[in-house]
C-alpha cells in the first residue's frame, strides 16, 4: 500500500490510499512542517493533512468515497514536500467491504453501502500496549470471537492489574524514563512533548488496520484517566498536536470510531471545555466525520452536542430507554460491568449475569459492550491487555450475533408485550425477539403481537437452542413457555402463500 | 381450654384464658349483645371484648402477660352473661412459649421474654379457605418447613388460580349465594352482614391456633382487593362490627399480627380515611397491642402513624435503607416477587432469584418474605393455597435460618464493606455476615472489619455449606474467596483465651 508520487495506483472505494513523502529530518518537523493534500475526483474535493512519521518519511493518508479518477496535489510550507501530484483510480469496493460505519436514522448504525451494522463490542483497553505476541493473540482471539468492535485506549493503563511498562510510548524521553532503573517515580520522567515517537504510533496504525481486515471497527479512546506517565495531563497544545496526529494516521481506516475518553468525567484536570475544544479539533480534522463519543464516569457527557454521532454509555442497560429520548442518538452500552472473578467490583459477574445485562441492554434498544475480567497469570485480563477470552458469555453472545444476522435487516425497535410484561425488538408486523427476564421462568405468557400468522421458536440463551413451536399464532394468545430460566421467543410472520 | 364460669383453672403466661358462656340465641346477637370481662390478676386490669359463636354460646379470650392470680368479672346489656365472676391462676409459660412477638427497638422484633425473633415470613393468602384436607397439609408442610411466619387473609380470594369457591363464607347467605347453580354471578349474591357465619370464624380460630402451635406467627389479613363475593367493599357498620369480632377471637392468641389490607391501595373502594378508621378500631379493641401493618400495592402505607408497628413492604429490597430511614420501624418485605413458574410476573422467579432477593432484603436490613407459585393440579399454588412446597428457594432459607439461629443473639445491624462493595449484618467488633452479590465471582476482595482477630468461614449460600478458612483476620486485609457466585462470609470474633 505504499505509495510514492508515481501516479498508476488504484485503491478500493472505501478502501486507504496513502501518499509516502520523503522530507526533511532534521529540525523539529512534528512541530516546523505542515503538509496537507487535496483530493479532487467524482465527488466534492477531500482536503487531507498529512502527518511525519519519521526518518524523513512523511505521509498523507486518504479514503476515497467515490469510485473513478482521482488526482491530488501536496501542500507544505517545506518545498520538498509542496505541490507533489499524482492520480490513481478507485474501484469498487471488494466483497467485505462495506464502507464504513454510520448512524442511519436515529438509533441504528449501518456501512456506507446500507448494510446494517449492529454493534457487538468488547474491550480490550490496553491491547497495543502490550508486547507484540500478546498483541498477535488478541488478534487470533478476536478472529474466532463475534465481536465486531473493540474499545481501545491510545495511551498505556496504569490501574489494577495494569502495572506493566509498555513496549515503547508515545512521546520520546527527554530525561529520566521509567525504563532507567533510578527513576522509577512518575515524578521524576521527562517526556519531549514537542515530539512523537514515530514507532508507538505505526504500532497504533497497524492494530486498527488490523482489526479492519478481521471485520472489526476500533473504538479509539484518545485520552483516559488511568495515568501515571502524565499523559492525561497533556497541556492544551500538545493535545491539540497530538490529536491532529492520531486524527490524521487514523482517519483514513474505514473502521475507526473516535472516543474522547474513557470516563471523561474521571480527568479531573480536564474540563467540559478541554472536551468541546476536543471535539472541534477532531471536526475540523477528520474530513469523514467518523463517529464520535465520549464515554462517562459518574457524570454524563454532553452528548447532546451536535459533533457527538452516539451515546457511549457506562451504567445500567435499564437507562437506555431514557438515553434514546433524551439524546435521539444510537446508545452503545460500552460498560455495564464485565464477566470475571477479579477484585474489582466492576469485574466478577457471572458469566449468566453478563449474558442477562447483554440482553438487558438489547431489549431496550441499545447496543451492548461485553468484558472480560478472570485473573490470570502475568495480570493478562482481557479487558485491559487482550489475550484469551475465558468466559461463558462469548459464546452467548454469538448467539445473539446469530440471531440479529437472520433478522430482518431493516432498522429494529425496542417493543414490550405489557400482558407478558416482556421486553423485545421488533419490526412490527413482521418480526419480534423477546427475551424473558432471565431470573424467571413462566409455563407461559400472554403475548400480543400485531396481525399474523407467525411461526414461533423458543429460544434457550443460555444453551444457544432453537426449538420450533408448533402451530401458528395470531394477535393475541396465551403462549407455552419452557419453565426455564433465559427464554427467548421469536415469531417471524408467515408469508401469505395464497398471496 | 373451654372454661365455665367454674374458677379453679389455671393458664400458661401468654396462653388463652377462655370463658364459654351461654346465653340467648334468639334475635340477632350478633348486634344485640354487647358482651365484654375485666381480668384482675397481678398488673394492670384488663377489659375484653367477648364474641357470639353461635348456638347461644358466647366467649371471651383472654391472653395474661402477669404470672399469679387473676379474677374476672363479665359485664354486658344481658342479664344471663352479665357480672359472672371467676378466678384462675396464671403459671410460668412453657418452654416453647416466649410470649408474642413485639418491635425490639427501632428496627428488631424480640418476643416478650426478650429472645429475639427474625421473621422468615411465607404466603399462603387463601389457606384457610380451602378444603380441610388442604388446609391439615398445608400445615404439614409448614411443620416442616423454616418459616416462622406466614401471611394469611381472613376472606377468600378472587384472583388468578383462585375460582374455587370456599367451603363457607363469613356472613351467611341472605338469598343468592355462588353455591345456587342458577345465580352464579357475583352480582346476584346476597349476604346478611347483620350477623355472622361462627362455623367460618371457628375455623380461622383453629387455623390461627394451629400455626401458634409449630411457632408461626400469623400475619392475618383483615382485608383484601381480590374479590367477587362483595366483601372487599362492606360498609363501614359492617367493617366495623368484623374488625371487632375478628379481635375479640384472635387477639388473645400471641402468635397474631394485624395486617389491614393486602394492597391497601388496590381497594379502589376504600380511602386513607377507611384506614385510618381501621386503626383506630385495632387499637381501640385489642388489649395488646399487638404488631399492625398494611401492605403496599403501587402506593406506600402511612407506615409513620403511631399505631403501626413496622413496615410491611411490597417491592425491591433495594428499598429497605431509604423504608427505614423514613419509618424508623421494622421494615418487612413481604413480597418482592415469588419463585415459580406461573404466567403472573409477580410468581415466576426462579429459585436464585428468590433467595438472591432475600439476601437483599437481609442485608440492606429487612425482613425476608417467601412465597411460591409453581402452577400444579387444581390451581393448589403454595402462595394462595398451600398444599405442598415445591421450590429451590425453602431449602437455602432453612440455610439462612440456621446462620441466623448461630447468630449472636444481640440485635444485627446492616452494614457495609465499602473496599468490598459488600453488604452484611454484623454486631459491631464481634460477628459480621457478608453476602457477596449473587451474580458476582471474585477470587478476593478488600475486607475491612472493626479489630480482631476473627475466625473466617466461606458460606456457600446455594449448595449450602459452611467451609473454614484457615489464619486468623484483623483490621483490614485482601480476603480469599471462591470465585464463584452464591458466597457469603462469616466472621466470628475470637475470645482472647489469655484474658
Amino acid at each position: 500500500m505504499k505509495q510514492t508520487n508515481v501516479s498508476t495506483r488504484s485503491v478500493e472505494k472505501w478502501g486507504v490510499f496513502e501518499l509516502e513523502l520523503q522530507g526533511p529530518a532534521e529540525g523539529n518537523p512534528f512541530v516546523d512542517v505542515e503538509l496537507s493534500a487535496e483530493f479532487i475526483g467524482p465527488g466534492e474535493p477531500v482536503k487531507v493533512a498529512g502527518f511525519y512519521d519519521g526518518d524523513g518519511t512523511y505521509r498523507i493518508r486518504f479514503m476515497p468515497e467515490a469510485e473513478g479518477q482521482w488526482t491530488y496535489q501536496t501542500g507544505s510550507n517545506c518545498p520538498a514536500l509542496a505541490e507533489k501530484t499524482g492520480q490513481f483510480t478507485v474501484t469498487a469496493p471488494g466483497k467485505d467491504n462495506h464502507g464504513p460505519v454510520r448512524v442511519d436514522g436515529k438509533f441504528h448504525f449501518a456501512y456506507a453501502d446500507g448494510t446494517r451494522f449492529w454493534p457487538i463490542g468488547t474491550t480490550c483497553y490496553a491491547w497495543i500496549n502490550q508486547e507484540p505476541e500478546l498483541v498477535a493473540q488478541t488478534l487470533e482471539t478476536l478472529a474466532a470471537s463475534p465481536f465486531n468492535k473493540l474499545r481501545m485506549c491510545v495511551f498505556p493503563k496504569h490501574y489494577s492489574y495494569n502495572r506493566n511498562e509498555p513496549p515503547e510510548h508515545a512521546f520520546p524521553p527527554a530525561g529520566s524514563t521509567p525504563e532507567d532503573p533510578g527513576h522509577s517515580t512518575p515524578a521524576d520522567w521527562q517526556w519531549d512533548f514537542a515530539r512523537f515517537n514515530p514507532s508507538f504510533f505505526q504500532n497504533l496504525d497497524r492494530c486498527v488496520e488490523r482489526l479492519g481486515r478481521l471485520g472489526i471497527e476500533a473504538d479509539v479512546i484518545l485520552f483516559h484517566p488511568y495515568d501515571c506517565w502524565g499523559f492525561a495531563n497533556l497541556d492544551a497544545e500538545t493535545e491539540q498536536r497530538y490529536l491532529r496526529d492520531v486524527v490524521a494516521r487514523l482517519s483514513a481506516y474505514r473502521n475507526v470510531w473516535w472516543s474522547l475518553a474513557n470516563e471523561w468525567d474521571f480527568m479531573k484536570q480536564k474540563t467540559a471545555e478541554d472536551f468541546a475544544r476536543f471535539l472541534a479539533t477532531i471536526a475540523e480534522a477528520d474530513p469523514y466525520g467518523r463517529l464520535c463519543s465520549a464515554h462517562n464516569g459518574a457524570k454524563w457527557f454532553d452528548w447532546a452536542d451536535s459533533r457527538v454521532t452516539h451515546v457511549s454509555y457506562q451504567g445500567s442497560p435499564k437507562n437506555v430507554t431514557k438515553l434514546r429520548e433524551q439524546f435521539s442518538k444510537p446508545v452503545v452500552v460500552d460498560e455495564c460491568c464485565y464477566e470475571g472473578n477479579c477484585h474489582e467490583r466492576f469485574g466478577d459477574l457471572t458469566g449468566r449475569e453478563m449474558v442477562r445485562r447483554i440482553w438487558d441492554t438489547i431489549v431496550h434498544g441499545g447496543y451492548l459492550g461485553h468484558g472480560e475480567c478472570y485473573e490470570q497469570p502475568q495480570d493478562i485480563l482481557w479487558w485491559a491487555k487482550g489475550g484469551k477470552l475465558h468466559g461463558q458469555s462469548p459464546d452467548r453472545i454469538a448467539f445473539i450475533r446469530r440471531l440479529l444476522d437472520e433478522a430482518p435487516t431493516d432498522p429494529l425497535q425496542p417493543c414490550k408485550c405489557p400482558r407478558a410484561a416482556t421486553l423485545g425488538i421488533c419490526k412490527p408486523g413482521e418480526y419480534y425477539l423477546f427475551r424473558i427476564d432471565c431470573d424467571r421462568q413462566p409455563v407461559h405468557r400472554w403475548i400480543d403481537l400485531e396481525g399474523g400468522p407467525y411461526k414461533a421458536e423458543i429460544l434457550d440463551l443460555w444453551n444457544m437452542t432453537i426449538e420450533p413451536v408448533e402451530g401458528q399464532w395470531s394477535d393475541s394468545f396465551l403462549f407455552p413457555l419452557p419453565g426455564r430460566d433465559f427464554t427467548g421467543i421469536r415469531f417471524t410472520r408467515i408469508e401469505d402463500s395464497s398471496a
